[in-house]
């Protein structure tokens, strides 16, 4: 047999030729068509056999005793890399789920259609369930057969409404026996879960759960959150935050370049992103890096403010001080903002396409391998895609416990904005140049072609050492 | 001489050497800078000798017999069209000033430029003068001249920021005589006004006012404003109208798409475009006809709710009223987005970018050939560019009255959506199936590149009768 083509669409499927049909909408933009059909690259393992290999055994983020002891089965298991090899597992069929779980981020779809070609390609037969509306799917058993006439429409879009998603959790022992029921009447060989820091951590315990009963049903997670807080050294990002910052950016430059074509409006340009009451503040760092406004608070460095209006009242009673005392004549008018879930369900942006891509291909390599409790890992992401690193990191190696009520819990420790890291260390060299010159930058609209197309974040690539 | 090339990038200068020094930021972002060269197609009239030809003689929109009076030097003067020539005017050196009238829409800079690079290739020797901040820039005599170097960083860029608008009016005695003394003194032979409908009455005003004295400055006028209600035969379309539309769209795409991801939030998807307090609803329908809600509320067909979050208070209402008597037992949270600032700016369509683009040379055409009192129009606009019709429509003929405090006063009647027109006919035959199925499409960001970067918008192919 050839090896693959490193431009993957549906590997040997026909699915140019499939017609959109499956989605609730049957009609799409030109720009939804165009992108149904744009190749995705993998990482050039893929091209060629590759075995899964083991590194050295993991530890925790914090407290390994309590995680140890949380996690009896799956504690200390290596991490996984795969590597060129001289020959290939001959791959039987699978029968694997995945589940989309938590608030949507742009690239989900690719992450099933990564591990749906993955199993058309190298495990012939294989069949692949799609849970609906989150983890209570699994709970309750609400799967549908992905084929590839039902994937194709979703190659490369927004949203998670191929099969929905949902913020249940698997908890109490009714819920576990739940899910191990639905995976015993599907027989799973695997399950991949779609998520962000909380739903891992529910990954894991469940990944533990089957491991500790002797049930062959293995666990995977993906690392889903555009607000970027679900990242380590393994993981340099998590999907769905270049796109979502991108958007943002693009609104915040075009309300920069209105503030600056006329006096009349002080647009108030503090980024404020609650969409998930989170506290990491990686979007608004992005987002400032990416436009240069002339304030940013970075919630990890100032006890962030609470709104924007707020922001303008305090700007107005200063000004009107000013004003009482002859030291400020111009009127004032402040326009707040808010930015929030138009980013979520964006078209993904070419590197979260072809990441997204690539952690579901690997998922899939990784549960044909027997891996469970890992999470998806690809690296080397400043890169061309040919050379990124596919494997998988122990979700127990990201764990620390948290006491409540009395009882220590198992948490993926949330990546706050580093006071000491790359971009926040770019951003404070720069803030004072910004807060006193006008530096704007409006990055525009996402391409999906052209020279700009392939660019992914400041964030990532000064983490990675690749930007100064 | 050779002919001009149709691709114009500044004549024959070598703009593409020049370095962006002149704009506020120095630093541009990658979209930005793809944009700087983006090389403009021209309407084929301009690749030849042209001469301008009078139409019939004009009327008004309404009460023709007070705007005679009103405009007793311009009333009834011919519309003009460019046409082929065996030879073209020689083109003098002409002193021409241009400012930016009222709120900012996308395209604005390329109007500019098309001016610039008009006098530069025809009119060899000639002086522009931009005024800053709007017609008070007029009045007080503050303006920049404009030179390549200056031009360049703005080309098919975002804003008003070149020159800056603002919402003055030349109104009083005392004002029109501001403006005479700065033709007088800068020996202006023209001035183009680019501005929406009061801007172009005011540029109209000035025109009669400065015919009426005999002197020699004429104004063109220059059709713009997002909202799309300054457009009538002559002039098919007001520019900033496309790309704002697909500002929008594309942001309600994504709401629609987050929306149908999780059954959890009901997204209000209202479109409210209050940003200039205007009465009519083109944007609004042209966001509709992109991305197909469930429902939309056109103002011109109904009276037009206040706000998004009254629709949500009127939907929970409801549904509390269903839950007492066990109609309806889900949770319902309403979430309401507002759209308008972040369309003004945006960087203009490669439709806003050509039509700017021939808006401007098209009035360079007009001032030269000795017009006044008309308003810059390019039509065609469904065929390539090179097939654009280029003239000018008189500022009277769009015109009607309104009494004031007793006095008429003359007013650019307002465009609003027609009901029995083709794009709410076309909206009005789709809605049923829209509000009971969800066929929501997500038009994506612009693309500047690729094939789907060329199209225009619902309302003017359907309007112009080429989309069905």
């Amino acid at each position: 047999m050839a090896p693959p083509s490193l431009v993957a669409n549906g590997g040997d499927i026909a699915v140019g030729k499939l017609p959109v049909t499956s989605r609730v909408s049957s009609v799409y933009s030109e720009v939804q068509n165009s992108r149904l059909d744009h190749p995705l690259a993998l990482p050039s393992v893929f091209a060629k056999p590759f075995k899964v290999v083991d590194g050295p055994s993991s530890s925790a983020a914090g407290n390994p005793d309590e995680i140890a002891k949380l996690f009896p089965s799956l504690f200390g298991q290596p991490s996984a890399v795969l590597e060129a090899s001289e020959t290939s597992d001959p791959g039987s069929a699978l029968k694997i789920g995945v589940v989309l779980s938590g608030g949507q981020a742009p690239g989900g779809h690719n992450v099933i259609s990564g591990m749906f070609d993955y199993l058309q390609e190298r495990c012939k037969g294989s069949t692949l369930y799609g849970f609906k509306g989150g983890p209570a799917g699994i709970m309750k058993g609400k799967y549908v057969v992905l084929t590839p006439e039902f994937i194709y429409p979703y190659r490369n879009q927004g949203g998670f409404d191929m099969i929905c998603s949902g913020r249940d959790k698997i908890e109490t022992p009714e819920q576990f026996k739940q899910a191990e029921d639905t995976a015993a009447k599907l027989d799973l060989d695997g399950l991949v879960v779609i998520g962000g820091d909380d739903s891992n951590t529910n990954a894991c315990l469940l990944a533990e759960y089957f491991r500790s009963k002797n049930l062959k049903t293995r666990v995977i997670g993906c690392p889903k959150t555009i607000d970027g807080d679900l990242k380590c050294k393994e993981v340099p990002t998590s999907f769905g935050f270049d796109t979502a910052c991108k958007i943002y950016a693009e609104q915040i430059g075009n309300v920069m370049i209105d503030a600056r074509s006329t006096g009349k409006y002080y647009h108030c340009k503090l980024i404020v992103v609650r969409l998930m009451g989170r506290a990491a503040s990686h979007i608004t760092l992005e987002c400032a890096l990416q436009t240069h406004p002339n304030i940013t608070l970075i919630g990890e460095e100032v006890a962030k403010i609470e709104t924007e209006k707020m922001l303008i009242q305090m700007v107005e009673t200063e000004l009107e001080q000013r004003k009482q005392v002859g030291q400020y004549s111009r009127q004032f008018k402040g326009q707040s903002h808010f930015f929030g879930y138009e980013g979520r369900c964006g078209l993904p942006s070419n590197f979260d396409s072809s990441y997204c891509y690539a952690l579901g291909y690997g998922a899939g390599a990784l549960l044909q391998s027997g891996k469970t409790g890992l999470i998806s890992s690809v690296g080397n992401l400043a890169a061309p895609v040919a050379e990124w690193t596919v494997g998988g990191t122990p979700l127990t190696s990201l764990m620390d416990v948290e006491r409540r009520h009395g009882k220590f819990k198992p948490v993926i420790k949330k990546a706050m904005v580093e006071l000491d890291g790359a971009p926040f260390k770019k951003f404070a060299s720069k803030r004072e140049e910004w807060a006193l010159q006008n530096r704007y930058i409006s990055p525009g609209p996402i391409q999906f072609t052209g020279p700009v197309a392939d660019i992914s974040n400041h964030t990532l690539l000064l983490e990675l050492g690749v930007e100064a």
